[in-house]
């Protein structure tokens, strides 16, 4: 499997971890765009949020969002406030492949989306 | 209740609905951020993502994604992507105490925060 999120789930990849589950890992972004930004994935490989099915997948999207309250408590942000944002496919922005939130705080976050290219 | 989501609920005040069901509805912005740009919210009222416990409400924030992935591929953002965003308290410019998901898409959306005030 040639996805960069795997590797970190499986350790072959290094990140800075603020959470792991059996289901779930969350680490921070190399490139933040807020003084708090941690991605939250699942350990399971789905693509994108179009391909998640089942009830066990949406499952571990509750779960995600569960992972994202202590997160966000752990890191100081749950009171301040924090933004969740998943990308899926090409006009979003998504660059890995691999179902990922991401989980931004620490200042005043602005707008939705970001200037237009 | 004071809050205009749950008056767009029950009825009492007008939206463009795009999806309803039991537990969940999805209606359009009135501020739109993007070409399309809807609303997805539970008919529950639960203020805030800190504020979501127990099950039943997690499980609704797993049935809010199945939802997304439908309105996405009714409004045709699927294949060309879209951003769902869940912005909790003042530091990510919540403004109604009741739960939302933004699906936006139809366009390139830049970054994942905007500009700084």
């Amino acid at each position: 499997m040639d996805c960069i999120f795997c590797k970190i789930v499986e350790g072959s990849l290094p990140s800075k971890k603020v959470y792991e589950c059996d289901q779930v890992v969350a680490f921070e972004d190399i490139q933040p765009k807020a003084p708090v930004h941690v991605l939250i994935i699942p350990k399971q490989h789905i693509p994108t949020m179009n391909d998640v099915e089942g009830e066990e997948q949406f499952q571990l999207i509750a779960k995600i969002h569960e992972v994202a309250q202590v997160v966000a408590q752990k890191l100081g942000i749950a009171d301040s406030g924090y933004r969740l944002v998943n990308n899926c496919g090409k006009d979003s922005g998504q660059i890995v492949f691999h179902i990922h939130y991401h989980l931004l705080g620490g200042e005043s976050l602005g707008d939705l989306v970001g200037p237009k290219a």
